[in-house]
């Protein structure tokens, strides 16, 4: 299908066409296609913008991982199809690792993603060969590196499963999520939750990385001054207001969620 | 996979399971994937069961349906995937005929959809050869059966399209809307916008219809006082007050999202 520019809703269509393709190369599940669904309806629902509290947990997220002394970017197959340049943008900028982790793990579909990313740039790509296990996680979603998860005092875990970003926090690391979703466990179980599109989120977190690596006294009071519950506060907050403007006004033609 | 019965989210998790089997069965396509996820998360948000609001518009739709003249009910891959035993009751209910509809039209998947809702029951189901075309709709998105949707006075078009919505309302047909997005155009556009998940939806509707057969004054009744406007207000109202107490409790086990 061919998606016109000036369609309101382009970005989201090239997403979902993306995400299609991908599945058809091996990359995305099934799961995965409905777990992007509901991630839109959320961003519907946001406004297809990233919000003021969004902003500010990309900020503090930059700045834990700026300060880290082994960050890491976990990647799955909705992150690799979505973003794969901007995950390897990321990880340059930091420094960090990659390093693949699949809830519905195959050998195969590790190699397929560890593919698209070194297609996007990547250079050393951590998942393949998996030496370590996170505690708590039943077999294969147990899998990781000890020189990248395990080891890992900062993760950034975009789109990620609720176990694993629990059993993350419980091994003590700085969890990172990226999920539109704000109720979801994921977002309420890490130590920074990131309610914002994942390419979105992903830039930001990026031109946040460079700017603060300019000022390191800047990084450190973040680091210091962000408090999740005040910043879900804010952002649920902002969702009631768009809520209640999207119920007072009806659709607005921009906005408004497709059938 | 196997879901246990005692899993918080077992029934969600279940239509999940039947939605990828029907995918890998070629009844749905993973573009109805991921527009399930969206369906999910508004269902998450309104608590996973039939608002007030909703159950108000499940007894006008059964109002209209039992007074109709011509009835449809519209079926494409998802509603057959995850409904087709309830969509076959409420067809002998009414009753109403039935008759296959694809976005994503092959015509391998017509008779996929009709095997599904036969072997739920269904003795007649149009779709295989339609002979007429709805106004304003390009190509394969237009055809429908004479003695089907085209000659319809009241058509229920479950996980409907926007497009197709819109154009049966300018056909001058009530349109009944199952959606659990309000803000989609197909929930802006239909005559009724039923607001609640297909299978408890259709279920309620087909409780009501025999309720009101029975009772043909109160279904006048119910069909002349319905109003569209104020029903998705009071909706709006209710997921307002959903989202501002999970927001103030922050998550409780049972109903919040899983990641």
């Amino acid at each position: 299908m061919k998606i016109s520019k000036s369609h309101p809703r382009h970005e989201s269509l090239v997403r979902r066409e993306k995400l299609v393709r991908a599945w058809r190369d091996g990359v995305v599940v099934p799961e995965g296609l409905i777990a992007h669904g509901r991630g839109e309806a959320f961003d519907y629902l946001l406004g297809e913008e990233s919000s003021a509290p969004a902003l500010v947990a990309e900020k503090a997220a930059a700045a834990f991982l700026v300060r880290a002394k082994r960050p890491v970017i976990s990647v799955n197959g909705n992150v690799a199809a979505l973003a794969a340049t901007q995950v390897v943008r990321l990880a340059e900028a930091i420094p960090a690792r990659i390093e693949v982790n699949l809830f519905h793990r195959t050998e195969d579909r590790v190699r397929r993603l560890v593919k698209v990313l070194e297609k996007a740039g990547a250079e050393e790509v951590l998942g393949p060969r998996p030496d370590a296990r996170i505690p708590g996680l039943d077999s294969k979603r147990a899998l990781c590196h000890r020189e990248g998860v395990y080891r890992a005092d900062v993760v950034l875990v975009p789109l990620e499963d609720g176990d694993r970003a629990e059993a993350l926090v419980r091994m003590g690391k700085t969890v990172i999520s990226v999920d539109l979703n704000p109720l979801s466990r994921t977002s309420q179980r890490a130590s920074i939750a990131v309610v914002d599109e994942l390419t979105r989120a992903l830039q930001h977190i990026e031109e946040f990385v460079l700017e603060l690596q300019r000022n390191p006294n800047e990084a450190a009071r973040i680091a210091r001054v962000y408090e999740k519950d005040r910043n879900m506060r804010a952002l649920y907050s902002f969702l009631n207001w768009r809520l209640k403007r999207l119920g007072a006004r009806g659709r607005s033609r921009k906005k408004a969620a497709h059938a």
